[in-house]
């Protein structure tokens, strides 16, 4: 039963979850269809609705109503979760000066154009003083938001992925770089090859796009309660859990737009999985960045990149396609769709070298926001890393620093989720292995009880659980990366003939 | 020289214009893409920003600020322009309790849905109930707006167009009645026949996509600040004069899609042709849903219906279908997209009926509003009026009554300005003819004339005139409905050889 001190702040709630909603269609609409010229005009209406949701989340008003109800003994359960989770948000948004707020929004505004524009001219000098201002103006926020006597780099991390800090995090990175990095060598040296020149070729968009929709309704996405379009970078939105949208970009590679919708359906299955309860309030999504890429992932490389997947379905895809398919059996497939090949670019790697890209910009954020490294020695530091890591070295900077957007955007601490996500996902594997026959599920053509299983553990709570929580109450133990890497060393081993010790 | 009290004012404004924004965002959305089960849950939060709104644009703070600025002798042209906008438009919604204006707009987010359900399953009972609380909500809404013994009606007509009322249209729509259902008559019985049977045919979606784009930027459609997508019925929305978007849909009438093409590029040039300085303000957007009309219907029809249209462009559109059309000379297509034919889909309606269509609505909307006409009457009523003026009658709901998604948004008095915009088009068009050969222009193949011809008289005057003013300014006379009827009149007679008096 609702307390009257609750009632004060449904007002409040709704607003904020409206204008967020608002800046969600907005933005969406800006990646898939807005004409060219729009931008510099919706922007200032973006501007305004950012400002009408900071005041209805973080402002006085708001912020007297959550203490009030902070002090209310008859909430619900729900109701004290949601007083929670908007005190925690109000609190972070407040003790940031509405001056420097604003002043970091136009920053930002600009900022990743400007990013856009020094990688296409490959130019890291004509980024680095505005790479500078972002980053005083994220630790300064951070140290704003620091609990007592806690790192910068501490608050950032714990914003993206609630209880996880620097020393958690070097003990996850230390395992993977102990692991992972001479396993990599040993496999790259024993001289095995796999063949993948199929899967690049003329593949009609239109018939990408069909195949596209086919497994993304196979893997549980449901098109009457989402959309699939195309933008430069695929990705996942969502206005509610009746409403979420997936992207995908086609290309010559066919593979790219195939486990691209594959992973962003592990994303949209998440919010499917959201319940009534839940959705359009604060608690109403996933819990954290890297447990929704723990989804993606899931989707992508343990299911979808293992052959029992393909069994039911890669007649259809050779049918699809059958001058570039028709003769290349479902072995050779699955085997060049779990292709190892070093290289420098995150978002192209495999599944094994994926999270050394995560750990190298791990270790150079907690540089530059710990150690003051100077961005000025950026380039050169981060194809450092890629040559002790990945044995390869980056001849420019648009295949090395500047690669990735989101430094332009403010978002340090953010990378870690990506790692953390597939490791959430190997534990979580290992559980469901225990609860089911995995490879008979996925021979069987129906993925029902993959999609209960994470629907039943993660989905269903929302943010009432944070990752940690679901990852105990899920497999009886806190986290731990060990599954991750004996996943990566099995699998691994197996596909290339090669001794997992 | 901006004044102090009018920098009160802007914030307000800027809100209001950002929710307005949204909003259209919100609704392009839901008729271009939303996934078919998320309109219950986004309709809550389209609910909570209209209230956002309605307290931006008519709360108790904003219309003190704007009884200040009344008071203000120091503002601007504009200023004052944008001061009596915003406070036309508070008057008109500060009068509804603002908890009746959610309810109303979380209901219309809904029975659009219920109407298009209704009319799929021919069902006319499913509608009625929701209907008629529409027009509940429609009528108690004019009651609190209406000025000291002004009929409800009349308050609806004003608010789509300023200076029109049932007097005004009782005597346009008389003058219609008068002279078009005894010529339509004549024409009918003339027992002369045009053959458009090539019209109808298997034309891919794909070609018809490609040439529904030329067409439009052949009238004037810029793609860089503009949008074409596909729904169910064409429509125009615009973001601001930088986000400009129209709606086709694709058919086996080849016609179809282009016309509509024609008619909504029309539309979308008005909004294009809004100056810097008012867009995104309250001046900023077309005048009136009828000088709108006229636009979309100028394009549409008198340019794009003439023999001349097609003399630069018609090779064109034989290239891209010379299956269907190879073999039809330019005079015999021109004739068919001229061809009358008496029918039941206001949509579908030549230019000559088209306004009968819109007449029997404004007949029946009177009824409903000023005489208590029943609800659950209305397909009945319906039939016999389209039996009396087109000598036809539809034989269920869905091709009668149900037709039309207007009354399910709560737009009552809108229909007229359908109507009306033709007759303002014929107008504008008189007074064109005096400054330029017309045919000559569409025989160049260029329509820069014409396009100029509307942006000076019209589209850059935003708001700042009515649609009265903007014909009185052009031509130097009021608003006068006889050189529709002889355009028509004319126009037909000639087509059809038979005599015009």
């Amino acid at each position: 039963m609702s307390s009257k001190v609750y009632e004060k702040l449904v007002p409040y709630m709704e607003k904020a979850e409206a204008l967020k909603t608002a800046l969600t269609l907005f933005s969406w609409d800006q990646e898939t269809q807005a004409p060219p010229q729009a931008a510099p005009y919706t922007s200032r209406m973006v501007g305004v609705l950012s400002s009408e949701y900071f005041s209805a989340a973080a402002g006085e008003e708001v912020r007297a109503v959550l203490e009030e109800c902070r002090k209310d003994e008859g909430l619900s359960e729900l109701e004290s979760a949601i007083v929670k989770e908007m005190s925690d948000n109000a609190a972070k948004l407040a003790c940031i000066p509405p001056e420097e707020y604003r002043e970091f929004a136009e920053l930002a505004a600009s900022s990743t154009g400007i990013w856009a524009q020094a990688k296409k001219n490959n130019d890291f000098n004509a980024f680095a003083p505005t790479l500078r201002k972002i980053l005083d103006y994220q630790k300064r926020f951070a140290s704003y938001q620091a609990g007592e006597g806690q790192k910068l780099y501490d608050v950032m991390l714990d914003s993206y992925e609630k209880g996880f800090d620097m020393e958690s995090l070097d003990r996850f990175f230390g395992t993977l770089r102990e692991n992972l990095v001479p396993f990599l060598k040993k496999l790259t040296e024993s001289g095995v090859t796999v063949d993948d020149g199929f899967l690049t070729g003329d593949f009609p968009e239109e018939a990408q796009e069909r195949i596209a929709r086919f497994f993304a309704e196979y893997i549980g996405f449901d098109f009457g309660k989402g959309v699939l379009a195309v933008s430069a970078h695929p990705f996942t939105d969502n206005l509610h859990n009746h409403d979420v949208r997936i992207t995908t970009a086609y290309n010559d590679h066919v593979d790219d737009s195939i486990f691209s919708v594959i992973h962003e359906s592990g994303h949209a299955l998440y919010e499917f999985g959201i319940p009534d309860e839940l959705t359009q309030t604060p608690v109403g999504a996933g819990t954290s960045m890297g447990m929704h890429e723990s989804q993606s992932r899931f989707m992508e490389n343990i299911a979808g990149r293992n052959p029992a997947f393909w069994e039911p379905v890669y007649g259809k895809l050779q049918e699809t396609f059958p001058d570039s398919l028709g003769d290349v059996p479902l072995e050779k497939f699955a085997r060049a769709v779990n292709k190892v090949q070093p290289g420098l670019i995150r978002t192209q790697a495999d599944e094994l070298t994926y999270s050394l890209h995560v750990m190298i910009r791990y270790e150079i954020e907690k540089m530059l926001v710990e150690e003051d490294l100077e961005v000025e020695k950026l380039p050169e530091v981060w194809a450092d890393k890629y040559e002790e890591y990945l044995g390869i070295r980056p001849q420019n900077a648009a295949e090395g620093v500047l690669q990735d957007i989101h430094w332009s955007q403010g978002s340090f601490g953010y990378f870690p989720s990506y790692a953390l996500g597939s490791a959430f996902a190997a534990q979580l594997f290992h559980c469901m292995k225990e609860r089911m026959d995995f490879e008979s599920v996925l021979r069987s053509g129906d993925l029902t009880p993959i999609r209960e299983f994470l629907r039943e553990n993660v989905h269903r709570f929302g943010k009432l659980k944070t990752s940690r929580q679901i990852l105990k109450d899920t497999t009886g133990e806190d986290f731990n990366p060990d599954y991750y890497v004996r996943y990566l060393i099995d699998k691994y081993s197996r596909l290339y003939g090669i001794e997992a010790g």
